[in-house]
Parts: C-alpha cells; sequence; structure tokens
C-alpha cells in the first residue's frame, strides 16, 4: 500500500495519530518520576527516550505541553530533578495506568501500585519496582518551534541496576531484566535477544560476538 | 549496584560509550537512506527515530557530526530528501554492515545487499527489502550546543508499507513483519506483543484491546 500527504493529511485525526505514533516502531516503555516542589510526586509514562550523549553522560525525552504529562514538565523545569524507570513486562497494565489524567495533587505512585522510593537524597522519586533506575538533572529545555513540542535533556546524576546483566565491555543486556517496550500509546512488547554483532568493516562481514 | 557521577566520569570511555548507548534502551532499527547531489546514494543504520508530532506528521533523527555517518547528513542538507527504511529481524546482519565506513563514493546498498529502490519519482533512495518504507521533506535542522549533535526533523512525504498489519484504528502492528529492533550500537532484538490497552482513566484499570 502507498500513502501519500494527502492521503495523510485526509485521515481522521485521532486515526493519524494513533498511525504516526505506532508507525514510530518499537521504544522502551519509560517512566518518568518527579515531584512539585510543593511535593506532590508524580509518576508518567513516555517513550522517547533519547540518547544525547554517552561524555557526558545525557539523556533527552519529548514533551507535548498541551497532555496530561504537563506535571512532568513543570515539575522538572521547577525542581531541576526527574528519574528514568524501566519496569518489567509483566508490569505493563500498571507502567499504562500511570497515563490516566489523574489530578496533580494524586500521587500515580499510590493509584498505580509503584512504590515511590528514593535514592541517597536524590530529590526526584523512582519506582522501587524498577529494574533500571536513572537520576536526571536537568541541564536543557529545546523548544521546537515548527509543532511546539519541547525537548528536554538531562544529565546522569546516579543509576540504580543490577549489576548482572552488565557485560565486560560495558554492554546492558536489558532482556535479561525482561524490560517492557512498547509502541504508540498503548501497545506493549517484550524483546528477545538476537545477537550482538562485531564492530562492522567494509572488508568483511559482521560477526556475532554474544 | 549504584553508580554516581563519579564512577561515570571514571568509566573507560569505550565502555562508557556502550553502556551509556545499550542503557538508552530498546530503539527500532532504522536505516536512512539518502542520495548526493552529485548522485551517490547512501544507506546508514540509526537508531533514534524520534516521534515529533501527527499532525503534520513529522519524524525526527538525532546526529553526530564526527561519525561515519556524517555522510547521511550532508546529503539530508544537501538535496532534502532522505528515507526510513525498517527491516525485518532476519535482515539484521546486513543492517549492521551499512555501518562500516565504506567511502563516500561507495553504496551501501550494493555493499550489504539491500536493493536501492525508488517510488514514484521521489528523489532519496529507498531499501527494497524494507518491509516499511517513509519517504521524508527536511524541514529543520537543530543544533543541540551543550553537545554538538543535531535534530533533523522532517515531514513525511510517502510512506509503503502492507496494509494488512494496520488495524481498524490507524494502530500499524509492526511485530506482524518482524521489524528489527536494537539496543545501543550492536544488539539485535525480535519484538513479541504482549498486548494493547484501553485508554487509561482514574477510575478503572485498563483493559487488553487486543
Amino acid at each position: 500500500m502507498q500513502l501519500n500527504k494527502s492521503d495523510l493529511e485526509k485521515m481522521e485525526q485521532r486515526y493519524r495519530a494513533t498511525f504516526i505514533n505506532s508507525l514510530a516502531g518499537f521504544k522502551t516503555a519509560l517512566l518518568i518520576g518527579s515531584k512539585s516542589a510543593d511535593g506532590f510526586s508524580n509518576l508518567a509514562i513516555f517513550n522517547s527516550l533519547i540518547h544525547i550523549g554517552a561524555n557526558p553522560p545525557m539523556y533527552g525525552f519529548l514533551c507535548r505541553p498541551d497532555t496530561v504529562k504537563r506535571d512532568t514538565l513543570s515539575n522538572i523545569l521547577e525542581t531541576n530533578y526527574y528519574t528514568f524507570n524501566y519496569v518489567k513486562s509483566e508490569d505493563y497494565k500498571k507502567a499504562h495506568q500511570t497515563s490516566a489524567k489523574y489530578e496533580r495533587e494524586v500521587s500515580e505512585f499510590e493509584k498505580t501500585g509503584f512504590t515511590e522510593t528514593y535514592i541517597n537524597n536524590f530529590f526526584a522519586p523512582f519506582a522501587q519496582e524498577a529494574v533500571v533506575k536513572i537520576g536526571l538533572r536537568f541541564e536543557e529545555k529545546i523548544d521546537i518551534k515548527i509543532n511546539g513540542t519541547i525537548l528536554i535533556i538531562g544529565s546522569i546524576e546516579n543509576i540504580e541496576m543490577n549489576a548482572d546483566i552488565i557485560s565486560e565491555d560495558g554492554f546492558v543486556a536489558l532482556e535479561k531484566e525482561n524490560v517492557l517496550a512498547c509502541t504508540g500509546l498503548d501497545a506493549y512488547y517484550h524483546s528477545d535477544f538476537i545477537g550482538r554483532l562485531s564492530y562492522a568493516k567494509p572488508e568483511r562481514w559482521p560477526e556475532k560476538i554474544d
């Protein structure tokens, strides 16, 4: 099937949102933990972790200011600290439930059954059940003028995870913790490892290294 | 295991790159097709498709100007057109091989065995074997000053895919085409569908809808 620009324009708006969101492919389901200056904690699912750089270690995510997830954005801009949490596949219903429109004063931790936890006095809350917990400090907000979305970049302050899933060369085997993946706004996946390949060179084909 | 900022700083540089890249989570393996103004075609693997917006439909990707993938960037800035291609899991070695440092005049299509193909006079080449083919027009280049990476945003001009994987509500079931996923720079995955969930509301838990 071929679709052109005018076919996309003619799509009913909700259909197009579902189509373009899911067509964007697989991502890790990302639960962002944050807390307002007046102490209300928040946990919300995103699917847009962006690897910005390794030196220094920085991750980004995209935010639409008009969505239910604006609490996350305002907490980050207010307090500078937030967390990324990866959960196990079996927690997909709880993870999805964090997307419900709870009032600002209501904690998604309480409502969805993730346990609010703190590590080494880091300001923002983590989900205790998360198998990978990453604490970030806000670094930069980039306004994407073309459609009003916002790219939030943070530097990694701390990480808690199982050391057993890190290979000798630094590779993190997320599949060993059964980390939840997703597409679009409501579809969840489990990822099966195929293999790691050697560094590709023009003169020879890659080999399986793991 | 807990790691703090100073632990990350102390990591050997290549170890840290592997660690931070793979920790960033699952992504669809994305082959970007492009062609220089003087006619040299290029195909290169990226893992950073970013859903920018659905109305109008726009996707982004991140580019590090100092990598082997600079041909892709210069082709896009020169010609304005490029393609996103998703391939099947079984093509993971060919997909990885597109990351080898071929000379600018060498076509990764030829060297890796993907078939260069064109759709409706669209300027940039697609990989014929790709199960999802998306043609994009360059819209905006955003310099991320904090570390010199570049966000390239494009609007979707055309799409070719199997209509059978699109649900009634617009959802694209990429797993039905066995679309290749990856983490980091060299690890490949197959994704198993768990389920889609109903729109989350505070007053009730999500149900499986598919």
